[in-house]
């Protein structure tokens, strides 16, 4: 095993991806458990939610975890834009009988600061890793200082050279085809976006850290392929969304289950960003890829009165329904399976 | 190895990839001297040129070889778009100093027609490959007549079923990390265009007839990990491109062996259908995906003259450089030694 796992006490080198929205510390345990590597995602909680998630975990588990933040630049609010979102939006407003007062103020997405770092210095966990580039340097310094390895994700070759000069211990290869918010950080051009099958490969011979694949994962004979590829381990998050442990809305698990999973398509009208979900109404009806949408997370706060009546109709017509390309092995069952299989997929 | 490569007398299940503009029966007979399949792509000749290509090919070698056709639906004319498209590149024709008489008529892409079938039936060819879906029911019935195995690409597992509905021998999945034109042919969504990760196994799952794994496969190593995923033989393009006897430009040449070969994108500005090529000026200035390109092959015409004229001033403004995601691996050698190359890491 690659120094960096085997430092982390796992069976093999597997992470759970933290997936914020559908996740809280009793999926990062139930793979902890399990020996591999089990993951909280921060990305969407309060200090105050990220305090107890943290000490949630840490009495549950003594293995090493990760804590995952987003790193985004938080965007000027932008009041024209803004608008014509809400406009873009309004027809269905009216269709589900939503005044646009309902509109929340924020986005409920806060990227790693000061207050992250005071909320997770006591807990020093084993490893952090970023979405969307790193954090500051005196940010990222506070997080080295405490002896946390660091990980982050890279979508091209040059996000992989740019994390390795910055610091980070490994780097995660997000392949196209990986659910959820791509983490792209460099370029917002979807056209440079590499399937695992190019990107892993090249990331390899690119630098000298350890480099993980993630990106269609979610079918244990794929582990072998990417060791080969020259991959020191792996990060799986579709196959962990219908887990018992998950918190994955029924909705979004009807849809995981059905023939609807078959098409992902990369949007960014649910938060501003590209992230690759199950096509849905709203996807097909404003395009998945909106110019109108405001700038990541901005986009989140209108959809959410949407989302939130839809799915009080028992409708996913506005849920983002993450999930990857290689979906078509999601079973539900308990997390510590969905790990064994995995681990000896690996070491197979 | 699979019965459907075992018929054709390979030393090993590999098929070069048919690339229509960069290549002709020299590289198809080296190929097939070295013990894979080569490929002689017809989709830009007339029946004349085809016909003296496949003498010319099968005076070089006596081993099976594939032909391949397009076979999309000519469009019917459109003066509108084509107008607007004309319009469109106005400031390049000005900027060259090229008047819009220069504009050829017709595309240069005919697809598979009884005319075709004419010439070809008596070289009854051991294999017959067709890029976006298949030829009617009567053509497709001809081919067969005599014999020939036939492949098409899937870009998705529905193509893959549908292919497999209406009678091909095998089927190539086609990951998006493929270099040139996407097969795709029941959708021109691009959302549903997978990564070969994420595509082979789903179509291994999906279909009886052999899967061969096309995108990517540029570089040995990968060979046996798309094998490990079930694929029943590969197909390879990229790496061929720089082959001695490949027709490719010097500019294009230049192009793969540059920095620039990191950075591929689909594009529809060169002949109407979305294809995969190293960006490029026109790319990056028109958006590589334009609403405004007309229906392929409209797209092809107004484009032409720029290509020509600024390629005779040592430019690839125009020009489609086509490349896979995954061209790190490409070098100037003679075909015999890619060959054996790819053939040595099937069989590892």
């Amino acid at each position: 095993m690659n120094p960096f796992f085997a430092h982390l006490g796992l069976t093999a080198p597997i992470i759970q991806a933290p997936m914020a929205g559908v996740q809280n510390h009793r999926l990062a345990a139930a793979v902890c458990a399990s020996g591999a590597l089990g993951s909280l995602p921060a990305a969407m909680l309060s200090p105050a939610a990220l305090q107890a998630e943290l000490q949630a975990l840490k009495a549950a588990t003594t293995a090493a975890f990760n804590v995952n933040f987003f790193c985004h630049a938080t965007p000027a609010s932008d009041h024209t834009c803004e608008a014509r979102w809400q406009q873009t939006l309004a027809p269905y407003y009216r269709e589900l009988g939503l005044a646009s007062e309902c509109i929340p103020s924020g986005s409920g997405r806060v990227p790693f600061n000061h207050d992250s770092a005071d909320v997770l210095e006591p807990f020093r966990p084993a490893v952090v890793s970023f979405h969307f580039g790193l954090p500051a340097p005196d940010l990222l310094a506070r997080v080295k200082s405490w002896g946390s390895l660091v990980l982050s994700c890279a979508t091209t070759v040059n996000e992989a050279l740019w994390l390795q000069a910055h610091g980070v211990d490994a780097i995660i290869a997000q392949g196209l085809e990986a659910g959820g918010h791509r983490g792209m950080f460099l370029t917002e051009d979807l056209s440079t976006q590499m399937g695992i099958y190019a990107l892993l490969p090249r990331t390899v011979q690119a630098v000298t850290v350890p480099v993980i694949a993630a990106g269609g994962m979610a079918q244990p004979a794929n582990l072998q392929t990417v060791k080969a590829l020259g991959a020191a381990g792996v990060q799986i998050g579709t196959a962990y969304l219908c887990s018992d442990e998950a918190t994955t809305s029924t909705l979004h698990r009807a849809a995981l289950l059905s023939p609807a999973v078959q098409h992902t398509a990369l949007t960014n009208v649910f938060t501003g960003r590209p992230a690759r979900g199950i096509v849905n109404r709203i996807m097909r009806e404003l395009g998945a890829m909106s110019p109108l949408a405001p700038s990541f997370p901005l986009a989140t706060a209108a959809m959410a009165p949407l989302r939130a009546a839809a799915e009080a109709q028992g409708r996913s017509d506005f849920s983002p329904l993450w999930a990857g390309q290689n979906a078509a092995h999601v079973q539900a069952r308990p997390a510590s399976q969905i790990t064994h299989d995995f681990i000896a997929a690996w070491r197979e």
